[in-house]
C-alpha cells in the first residue's frame, strides 16, 4: 500500500551497506520547493553532531529543500570526526541534489560510537531513485523497528504525510525516534514553529518517560506550500493527529512488545501534571511487566503516580482498566478474571482520574517482555 | 552465622500466615532503653498509612522502642481503612511488649490494595521469640529478595547491626526497601539526625534510578546508648559503611538480576551532580540489558550521562570498564573481546570521569534480565 506523498515531494532510498543485515539504510526526501519546517530535537548532552548541525539550520530561519538519514549508525560519540562526517554527508547529499548544504537536514540512527563510513554514503547517494512515495524512505530508516511507520491526513485539500521510525522501547532513553512530517500547504513559519513544540510535547514526547531523549532524536515538519494556504486551526488539528497516530504506532512496536498501552489522566491540576503523571505509569517497570502478564495490579499505577509529582488525593484517585473501575480512593471489588482478560487485548487504555482539576493528558507506552531483554542484551556485538 | 545485635537489642519473628507461602512475615525489633532515632522515608505521594504515622512519630522528637514489621502486605492503597489498621499494628505491639503505641515504628511490605490482616498480626505477635540476634528478623522481613542482607561495624567498642530488605529491583519505583540500624553507641539525637539525611542520600537512595521511592520505603537508624559515648565522626563514617554495605546487597539481590553493578562518576562539577549522573547510568535499562549480555556498549553510558543533567563535554568524559578505557572523548580502540569477559564478573564497576570538577559520588545496580520480567509479570496472580 504505497503512501502518496504531498505535491511537491519525493522520496527514496537504497542499500549503502552501513546496516549489518544489508537492507536499506539511505535515504532521501526532496521537496521541489523551499519548505518553511519546523523542528524538535533531543535535549541530550551528548548529542550527535546531527542534532548540532540541525539546531544550527533551524536557528538560521532559511528554508529547507531535503532530509538525509542513514540507518544503522548514530555517528554519535566520535569525536571531532564524527561532525566532519556528518558536514560531507549533507554535502554529498546537495551535490547529488543540486542543493546547497545549508538546504539539507541530516538525521542518524544506529549504533552509537563506531564512525560513520561516509563512503558508504558517497557510493550510495548516487544510486538512491526519487519517487512521490514515502514507503521505500519509511523501510529505510527503521532499526529496530518491525514494521514502517506512516500516517496521513487531509486538510481542505492539503495533505500531511508523517513518517517515523521508533526504538522499539517506549522509554525516551532507549532509542532514537525519529518522524518526519512534511505537507503542501502553506503556512507562515513562525506560526508552525510555535505549534510544533506543543504538538510534540503532546505526541512525541509522551512516548517517553521522563521527557528524556537519546543522543539523536528528532521529530521534524516541513510544508513547500505546494497546494497553497489552508487555515490554520484545522492544519494544526489535523497534524497533531498525524503526530499522535505516530507516536502510537512507535509506543505499538517497542522492543519485544505485545501490545500499546495508552495511559489517559484526567482530573489533573494542570495538563502538564496530567501529561507527567501518564508518563510515569506509561514508563513503569513494574507496571509494565504486569501489562505483559495480564495482571491487573493497579498498586504499581498508582505507586507510580505517586511519585509522578502530579498533585492528588490517594484517597480521592479513580483508577480504571479497559473500563473496569479497579480501584476509587480505596480497594473496590473486582472481577480479577474479566480484567486479566480485558488486558489480554492488542491496545490496552489505563484511565486515571486524579479528580484535582481541569488538567488532561495522554501517554503511550507498551508492556516490558523477555524479548526487550534479549533483543538490548546484545545489540552491538 | 547469626549475627549478634548491639548491648540492648532483642529481634525475633513467626510466622503469622500474611505471605501466602507460609514463610516467617511478622517481626519484632527492641530496645530495651528509649533510643534515639533518625529516620528516612518515601516521597511517594501515594505514601503507605506506616509511613505517615513514622513521619508524625518522628516530628515528635520522643525516643523510640521498638519497631514492628510485616512482610506480604504493604497495608497501602487501602483507604481509611488502611490507618487504622496501621495503628492497630502498633498498640498490638506495643501491648506485647509492654510499651506505649508511640513507641513502636511500623513497617509493611508487600503487595499494595489488599487490606492488612490484623488479626493473623494478632495471632502472630504473642509466638514471637526474642533474642538478641539479627538473623530471624532479617529472614522474615524479605519479600522477593533471594538472602537476608545484614552488615556489621564496631567503632571503639561500640556496635553497629544493620538490616535491609531489598525489592529485588533496583529502581527505585519497584519495590519497598526496609533498613533498620541499631547500635549501642550514645549520640546526640539531632547530630545523629543531620548526618542521616546525609547517609541516605550517598547510600540506600544510590540505589535507586532516580530518587523516586516506593509507597512503603524507610531507613531508620536506633540508638540506645547501652555502650555509652564514642568519637562522633568516626561512627558516623562506619554508620555510613554499614548502610553502603546493604545498599550493595540491596543491589545485587535485584529481581532477576546475575551481578552487582557499580557506577563511580568522578570530575563532576559537584557531588550531587556526580550522584545524579552515576544513578542514570546505573538505571539505564538499554545499559543494565548490555551489562547482562556481557556486551561493552558504552554508547549507552554515555547516552545516560548526557540526559542526566550533569554537566560535561561529551568531547572530554572518560568511561572505563572494569578498568578498561572504553571511550576517551572519541572512539578508543579496546578489546571488545576482553571486555566482555571483565563484565562476566559478579560485580561490575563502571567508572566515569567527566572532567568538569572535583564532585564524587556512586550508585548501585544490576543488570537487566529475562528473569526480572517473568518475576514481575505474575506477582499479585
Amino acid at each position: 500500500m504505497a503512501v502518496r506523498l504531498p505535491r511537491g515531494f519525493r522520496a527514496g532510498a537504497t542499500r549503502a551497506g552501513i546496516k549489518p543485515s544489508g537492507r536499506p539504510d539511505l535515504a532521501l526526501l526532496v521537496s521541489g520547493l523551499p519548505a518553511v519546517w519546523a523542528y524538535a530535537a533531543t535535549k541530550n548532552l551528548a548529542a550527535a553532531p546531527s542534532i548540532h548541525r540541525g539546531r544550527a539550520l533551524y536557528a538560521s530561519g532559511k528554508p529547507l529543500r531535503a532530509v538525509v538519514v542513514n540507518a544503522g549508525n548514530a555517528n554519535c560519540a566520535t569525536g571531532e570526526r564524527g561532525f566532519a562526517d556528518d558536514r560531507r554527508m549533507a554535502e554529498l547529499a546537495a551535490l547529488r541534489l543540486g542543493l546547497a548544504p545549508e538546504e539539507v537536514l541530516t538525521a542518524s540512527t544506529g549504533v552509537i560510537g563506531v564512525p560513520l563510513p561516509v563512503e558508504k554514503v558517497e557510493k550510495g547517494l548516487p544510486q538512491i531513485d526519487l519517487a512521490p512515495f514515502a514507503d521505500p524512505f519509511a523501510e529505510a530508516i527503521l532499526t529496530t523497528d518491525t514494521r514502517p511507520k506512516v500516517a496521513e491526513a487531509e486538510v481542505e485539500g492539503a495533505r500531511i504525510v508523517g513518517i517515523a521510525k521508533g526504538s522499539g522501547m517506549i522509554h525516551p532513553d532507549m532509542a532514537t525516534m525519529l518522524a518526519f512530517l512534511v505537507t503542501d500547504a502553506s503556512l507562515p513559519q513562525e506560526a508552525l514553529r510555535e505549534a510544533w513544540r506543543g504538538i510534540v510535547e503532546r505526541t512525541f514526547n509522551q512516548v517517553t518517560v521522563d521527557g528524556d531523549t537519546s543522543t539523536n532524536d528528532l521529530a521534524v515538519v516541513l510544508a513547500n506550500g505546494a497546494y497553497g494556504e489552508v487555515p490554520l486551526e484545522p492544519f494544526l488539528e489535523a497534524l497533531e493527529g498525524v503526530a499522535r497516530k505516530l507516536a502510537k504506532a512507535i509506543a505499538r512496536d517497542g522492543e519485544g512488545a505485545t501490545k500499546l498501552m495508552v495511559v489517559r489522566v484526567v482530573g489533573a491540576a494542570t495538563a502538564e501534571e496530567a501529561r507527567r503523571a501518564a508518563k510515569q505509569v506509561a514508563g513503569s517497570l513494574l507496571w509494565k511487566s504486569a501489562l505483559y502478564g495480564n495482571d491487573p495490579n493497579w498498586g504499581r499505577i498508582l505507586a507510580a503516580l505517586g511519585r509522578s509529582g502530579a498533585r492528588f488525593d490517594p484517597l480521592r484517585v479513580r483508577i480504571s482498566l479497559q473500563g473496569i473501575p479497579l480501584y476509587a480512593g480505596g480497594v473496590l471489588p473486582f472481577d480479577r478474571e474479566a480484567a486479566s482478560r480485558a488486558m489480554g487485548a492488542e491496545e490496552v487504555v489505563v484511565l486515571v482520574d486524579l479528580q484535582e482539576g481541569p488538567g488532561e493528558g495522554e501517554a503511550y507506552g507498551c508492556d516490558l517482555t523477555e524479548e526487550y531483554v534479549r533483543i538490548n542484551a546484545l545489540y552491538t556485538t
